[in-house]
């Protein structure tokens, strides 16, 4: 294991908001942005929180690609539906607006729907959706990728982008069911971890430019191809496939965004018009809002309760761990690798930011 | 492979109508029936067309579980939504009334859903998402099933039937997008199929009263414990997992209907009360629907263009290889295994029916 630092959840929001302030990035899109951020660093999403600065953030902005101070504007906006102009700045503060006018709606119809397009990569995509869940509703986030990484059953290209569903439904007693899963096998970051630990994939991971399974962590991080849930089609990657299609078309092709294999060819700079897909659905328009909680407790209780393989790993359902880990940290504080730190210290004294880890 | 009788599409649609109008179906919900049963034949999804009957609807039938003559009502009508009481009849004619509803609210609002309780068995969920989008929409199509055969990650015991998710969005050259999935990673007609040619199964597709790999197709298809897609927990079974309880939320929880492992203790004849989720939105509403029309072809073509691994096998898209089986079974009619139209014609003669095949 490479070396950590844990540092407060203080220290992570500021640091945040420093590099992004220090960008160009003004409130209220500052302060929502981190918040989005911070909730995956508290989770345990560590790939999605304050890492993707250094790992993605950092580049786009120095390739003129990300828009800090975008005007969101609302293209379309029916009673039930509504489409966002990201303007090109990072997707967090355009999809937080989009829940809740999605949620805004509900409120009205029962049921509302939002895309937003000329977005960026929008961090968990679970966050959205238990956003929905905490207003006591059930909520939906898709999002599209800005470049293919998954490779379609049958083929040898990539044509999708992890392209996560997520999805979240409000219980009683219980947190939240919250589920935010990459419709590809694994996603990237786990392919960067076994790299690092020199271990030998699981086939079906990851395949090679002929679309042949590849175990190689190194030579897999390289060339970051990866299988649809599924990973082989005797366990059903044509599912994942389909799946990873699906969030394709309510993300890119219903708001207008661009679907990366066919985009044209670009000029540096030019916005990468990512789109994303928002719903909130009302269970308490559907009938009884405290029996659809104490239902959805009762089917939490009996998968909890579900006889393990092996008694020291309990069944889980989705969103356990991530609650757990969201205790402990809030707890603790956020433990953060030792290279993480140095890029961040980089990050901030190249942005005349302040360093605060 | 066993020996196979071709019949004309008219006798299947016949034999259907002849069988559950013996039964005590009447019109509408006869044609109606047929007409869903007779699209999976020609799709070549045989597990869920005429098969049914002898396979499923006979035995129910028998204990009393289906009303033949039901009454569906909606017990919630609003605007963007409405829950249908299905009667305790089978799942396919208040399916077809719940997605008519839901396309016809959806021309209005542009977004609607619409759940169904008390309901069974209804066959190909691809239909119901396929009706959306022969009218233009995209179309989502959901539902629980009676008995637990699915085993959540970590688990060893079934806590969710094969769970399908069905979605369609209507291309502009091509024909629709229709992806229809169980969440498992087989469906049960795999486990049957495998134990009828006595091969053995890939480790990930079922699981033994411990929750271990079970290869032996016998005793796979006597124990029905299915994996989520996913298979391991290595290659993601906890995101199959996680759709499974997704789409028992939006079915059963939503609904009203009942969670199979909670279900109480029940007298023979009890009905099984299924639920089914259903909603279509307008990609028209969101922005010119011919943009997404070709937008979506882009993609369609973009993906058969797609470098195969291997040449005579190229890469598809969902719902392709069932468009070709329906061209062609149109044309050449629809083979039946001699043992399942011995079974009809025991079947025909037991209810007084004609016997068509």
């Amino acid at each position: 294991m490479a070396e950590t630092k844990t540092v407060t959840v203080a220290a992570v929001d500021a640091q945040i908001k420093a590099i992004l302030g220090a960008w160009g990035m003004a409130e209220p899109a500052l302060s929502i942005t981190a918040r989005v951020m911070l909730w995956a660093d508290l989770r345990g999403i560590d790939s999605h929180g304050i890492s993707m600065i250094a790992a993605s953030y950092r580049r786009m902005r120095d390739a003129g690609i990300l828009n800090f101070a975008p005007k969101i504007e609302a293209v379309v906006d029916l009673p039930s539906i509504a489409t966002l102009d990201g303007g090109g700045g990072l997707g967090h503060y355009p999809s937080v607006r989009a829940m809740e006018l999605a949620i805004g709606k509900c409120r009205k119809t029962a049921l509302a729907a939002v895309t937003v397009r000329n977005s960026n990569h929008y961090g968990a995509a679970g966050y959205y959706a238990a956003m929905a869940a905490e207003a006591g509703l059930i909520g939906i986030s898709m999002t599209g990728v800005h470049v293919a990484a998954t490779v379609p059953t049958f083929g040898a290209e990539p044509r999708f982008g992890t392209n996560p569903i997520a999805f979240a439904a409000p219980a009683g007693r219980n947190p939240p069911f919250v589920l935010d899963m990459a419709t590809s096998t694994v996603a990237v970051g786990k392919l960067v971890l076994a790299a690092r630990a020199g271990k030998t994939l699981p086939v079906g991971w990851s395949v090679d430019e002929q679309g042949q399974p590849l175990t190689d962590p190194k030579r897999a991080r390289e060339l970051r191809r990866m299988t649809p849930l599924g990973a082989t089609r005797d366990l059903g990657s044509h599912k994942g496939y389909g799946l990873a299609m699906m969030v394709e078309i309510l993300c890119s092709t219903l708001s207008g965004a661009i679907y990366a294999p066919t985009r044209p060819p670009s000029k540096p700079g030019d916005p990468y018009n990512v789109g994303h897909f928002f719903l909130a659905l009302d269970p308490g328009a559907f009938r009884d809002k405290a029996d659809f909680n104490d239902d959805l407790d009762a089917m939490i209780d009996c998968l909890h309760a579900t006889k393990p393989v092996d008694p020291a790993q309990p069944v889980l359902v989705a969103g356990d761990p991530e609650t757990a880990m969201e205790i402990k940290r809030t707890a603790e504080g956020i433990p953060l690798s030792s290279v993480l730190v140095d890029e961040l210290r980089d990050i901030a004294r190249a942005a005349n930011a302040e360093f605060t880890l």
